[in-house]
């Protein structure tokens, strides 16, 4: 409990003035001077930390960032039909659709966190223009949808242009706002108002020029667009070639790389990052739900009619899909666990961790798809086994990106990772293990449902099945190979220490 | 920066030695104790806080709690047709089940509070056993439905208890596995094994009577499922008329009540509550996008026979669909500030102010079908008005009890609410103008919209335009209040202090 009160005394900021407030037996208000000081706090008594702003921020992106799986969802399959066209017609147009907008909502979300992690505190007018952001940042699938329907409408092109532009001068205006108030500010960095207005206004300025181009020619326009995005990349990376040509230091100590730098290893809040990836996985896992609560409850006519009045053998008809929800909300479920297990243990994500984490997170999205896949096809068949596969490649690269950000957690060095997990820490092999189970068993279940004469759907199912298993066994082989280790020492060297204190040193609670 | 780098650190907790574990330079583990000491850690390495695990639980316990208001928004309203059939319909079933089936996951939501205040550090084991509950409680408002859709069959029935009680047993497991470890325990609170196991069971076991009787006569099943969902409180009720009448005292002071005893101030984590409440608020405010991302992006062959090509002219026949879009998301995001407003002052949230949140939140989780309603039908029918006037009815009630929430807290006494909002607190009226807001404009939007001779609908979005104006009116006009209070007094005192400091004393950051 010591920590979650810790964390609502952290969230409770008054202006910072609780520790004056705390008891308001002994202030009657009784002097004018008191009370004058009690009006001053209360001109600031609107200032409030902005944990819980965000919190609800990251629960809408990660909700908008995954919405343009349902179209993808619910593209129904002929079960007659060729897997192959109906796979070309989806991966060509709905999944890379999917996959764009996700990273677009991923940037949003990206620039949010830049700009929050300067402005730390919120009154009421934040708020609201941070949920006007919020609105249009959630209309961007559509209209970038709108787009890939009609690539040569303008109209679609410049409805993202007109929503990214306003964005752009909604956060100038909260720039503007948090800095003719420095009680909003981020106390700790050095920062750069014109800096980080000259980055945030150079977006919507490219967005006007797209938009106006397109009248005339519209590949020229996606063109700025698509240079609108990575300019801050490219100006960092040129900044950073023309410092090593004139032979100054280039790679700056991680402590000194500041926020809106856009260098790799720039830091990034782990809450937000932990709350947007939250959300994604919770939003995944009970996706196909939505549809099982919608749409599986047959009617009372059609039970009559088809069923002969039996409900059992009406919900036999949906078992698949029954299937496909367990083994797509335990897959999410375990993979939400993994990343759970690798950040309990990385200090200082960095925004390169961010971006794979975004890249693993666009493919847990496509899970619950694999499954409907792989259950709804008929056994045995060759789009059975093209469905198993493509869910093996989605489940690998999932997995496959997760393994990644430890990767570069480990090369960030020293202050990136918990010692428990560093090269020398006990848990380096444990965590190598759990982050490594999933492409392993997609590598694993890929072969196997590609050799020929067996049913590919039961090997993945299988796999389903063991993994959390291989989860719990490796968890108890690590206990039980210290407990053995432990036994062995204290047969070696005595009874140094009889009696296990059952509290483990728990600290000041 | 301070608040969350507090909260990161809360959350980091292995085993709560992370004081030892520092400075992982100062310990090279070369001696043989230094490493047992290390090896004792490690085995307590896999505990870990369940901050992130609860809120993960929160994020998808929110989304199903709301699942089955898509049937309901999903239900095509005809032109022509008179509104009241199918209201009648909609009100009848559909409505009844999505409130049902909220508060049902609400119920299980608030069981998992229980738990997990009184676990407070899991494991991976633990981690896997929640899953399988959320897993579980996913699957609840799904055999609801059933229920709701085939009372007469046992089957629905029969599903849902078994669903309950795994739940239970699993919730039993969890209790028997944290109280077999104490370090996964909450260490200030006195706890009961037996009281609480016999709590979580007696649900599973009424089930299970449920289930059998449900054979033989299902009426009396029914009966015994509501009494399984209210024995504790009648348990409770009972106590404490039985401790009225032998004369004890019956009132306990706040801070005696502990967990698990069902009396109305037992204490709720206000993380708990504002994590499930963010989720609700997220996934309402974003219902209608999801809709307008899936379905209203033309067919291309469409747009040629219907609209002769032109794009614009096709996404006008939505724009209806976009206006409610705007409105709900604004209403919902308007409430979610009130909302964050209220409890930034609750300090201590007890079980009653948690069940009128989810009686908010029931009915938030209807402003999106509102918002549709009363864009969709033509104006000026008699259906519009009824629509308006069932709008203003939910708008009213969400917002009526959010202010109860307020009044339950304010009736708790001095240490539930901040001393900012109590009855001399300064920001006592604007508290209850803020709250009093969309209750009044429900009020008033309803009274204009039954007028004759008058477009409901107009009335009705009007209101939506003007109640984001008022909330920045009101903090506005506060300001200007205490400004000419602050200059009336400097004029009257003479100037006592010229410059007032930038940073009103942010205390060690």
């Amino acid at each position: 409990m010591a920590g979650s009160e810790d964390a609502e005394r952290a969230r409770y900021h008054h202006g910072g003035d609780e520790e004056r407030e705390g008891d308001p037996g002994r202030r009657p208000a009784s002097s004018l001077s008191e009370s004058e000081a009690l009006l001053d706090k209360d001109e600031h008594s609107s200032t409030q930390s902005s944990h819980r702003l965000l919190a609800y921020s990251d629960a809408l992106i990660s909700i908008i960032a995954t919405v343009m799986i349902l179209p993808v969802a619910h593209t129904k399959l002929e079960d007659d039909e060729e897997l192959h066209h109906n796979l070309e017609l989806l991966l060509t147009t709905k999944i890379a659709v999917y996959l764009m907008s996700f990273l677009l909502v991923s940037m949003a979300w990206s620039a949010h966190t830049r700009l929050f992690e300067v402005i730390t505190r919120v009154d009421d007018c934040l708020s609201l223009l941070n949920l006007a952001c919020m609105m249009l940042i959630t209309f961007l699938p559509y209209t970038f949808s709108l787009i890939a329907a009609f690539p040569d409408n303008i109209l679609g092109l410049n409805l993202f242009c007109a929503c990214v532009m306003m964005i752009g001068l909604m956060q100038a205006a909260v720039v503007l706002y948090g800095f003719s108030h420095p009680r909003f500010l981020n106390e700790t960095h050095t920062l750069h108002k014109r800096h980080i207005l000259k980055v945030i206004l150079r977006v919507p300025l490219l967005c006007l020029i797209a938009a106006s181009v397109s009248f005339v020619c519209i590949p020229l326009s996606f063109v700025t667009l698509v240079f609108a995005v990575f300019l801050p990349y490219i100006s960092q990376s040129l900044k950073r070639c023309y410092r090593k040509l004139i032979g100054m230091q280039t790679a700056p100590p991680t402590d000194a790389v500041g926020h809106y730098s856009y260098h790799p290893w720039e830091p990034l809040s782990k809450e937000r990052l932990e709350g947007f990836t939250d959300g994604v996985y919770a939003i995944v896992a009970t996706l196909l739900i939505l549809d099982i609560c919608e749409d599986n409850i047959p009617e009372p006519s059609e039970l009559k009619d088809r069923f002969n009045g039996s409900l059992t053998v009406a919900l036999q008809e949906y078992g698949p899909n029954f299937l496909a929800y367990f083994g797509s909300f335990a897959t999410v479920g375990l993979l939400w666990c993994v990343h759970h297990s690798l950040f309990l243990h990385v200090v200082r994500p960095t925004r390169t961790m961010g971006l794979l984490n975004t890249f693993s997170l666009a493919f847990v999205g496509g899970l619950p798809l694999c499954y409907q896949l792989t259950h709804e096809l008929p056994q045995s068949s060759l789009n059975e086994r093209e469905a198993v596969q493509i869910s093996c490649v989605i489940l690998f690269l999932a997995g496959f990106f997760q393994l990644a950000i430890w990767v570069v957690a480990l090369a960030a060095g020293g202050g990136a990772l918990h010692p428990y997990v560093h090269y020398r820490g006990r848990n380096h092999a444990f965590m190598l293990a759990k982050l490594a189970l999933y492409p392993c068993a997609a590598l694993g279940t890929f072969c196997l449902a590609s050799a020929p004469g067996r049913s590919s759907a039961f090997v993945f199912h299988l796999m389903g099945v063991t993994v959390p298993l291989a989860f719990l066994v490796l968890r108890y082989a690590v206990q039980a190979w210290l407990a053995l280790l432990r036994l062995l020492r204290s047969k070696w060297e005595g009874p140094l220490r009889e009696s296990p204190t059952p509290y483990p040193v728990t600290g000041a609670t």
